[in-house]
């Protein structure tokens, strides 16, 4: 068993071409033994946002802290908020965006261990 | 694409031999289009525990909200508080109980979809 407060996790700019003011934690994956799933942090400070993308795999999202959305493939966006669960799909292009002025967006993303 | 706040899942008492005062959430699983994993949300009442048991897939955690604790094969309590997160291995014994005298805990139980 392992247990880390997610404050005591590394936190690093995420190296995604396409990110703005994005950062990335990865409390549990591989690494920890996981043998199926990997959970990452990310967290889009106001105004940031990941790249509008997509990838043969699907993020299993929970919304920690903060406001935002989920840009879909038709460039809609759905808004999130803290206590929100998303699945985004397989090869379904998509983009997370902070819509506050003034709150980090904090968000599981959880990924296949093959990924992460 | 799927967005639903924790809020609007449905909340029935777990039904697990051995659990007091436990009930579950499946925010995502196959039913919503998941691949690969499951997220569920138990909320253990001040008093509660889930049961003392091992089964051969793993769990990813992350505390919502709370104070408590988890029990671990040789019985030692290890704390569990909000913002942790915790990887209990397949076939690795293990409860979860709630410690504090009046706040749910509230936690994210990830799982392979094939067994929620």
């Amino acid at each position: 068993m392992q247990i880390t407060n997610l404050k005591n996790v590394p936190k690093a700019k995420a190296d995604m071409a396409g990110a703005k003011d994005t950062y990335k934690q990865i409390p549990i994956s591989k690494a920890d033994g996981s043998s199926v799933f990997s959970f990452r942090v990310f967290t889009i400070a106001p105004g940031g946002h990941t790249p509008f993308h997509e990838h043969p795999f699907e993020h299993l999202n929970y919304v920690i802290n903060g406001q935002g959305a989920i840009v879909a493939e038709d460039h809609s966006e759905h808004s999130i908020e803290k206590g929100d669960f998303a699945l985004v799909g397989s090869n379904e292009k998509h983009q997370y965006k902070n819509l506050s002025d003034d709150e980090d967006l904090v968000l599981i993303c959880g990924v296949e261990k093959e990924y992460e």
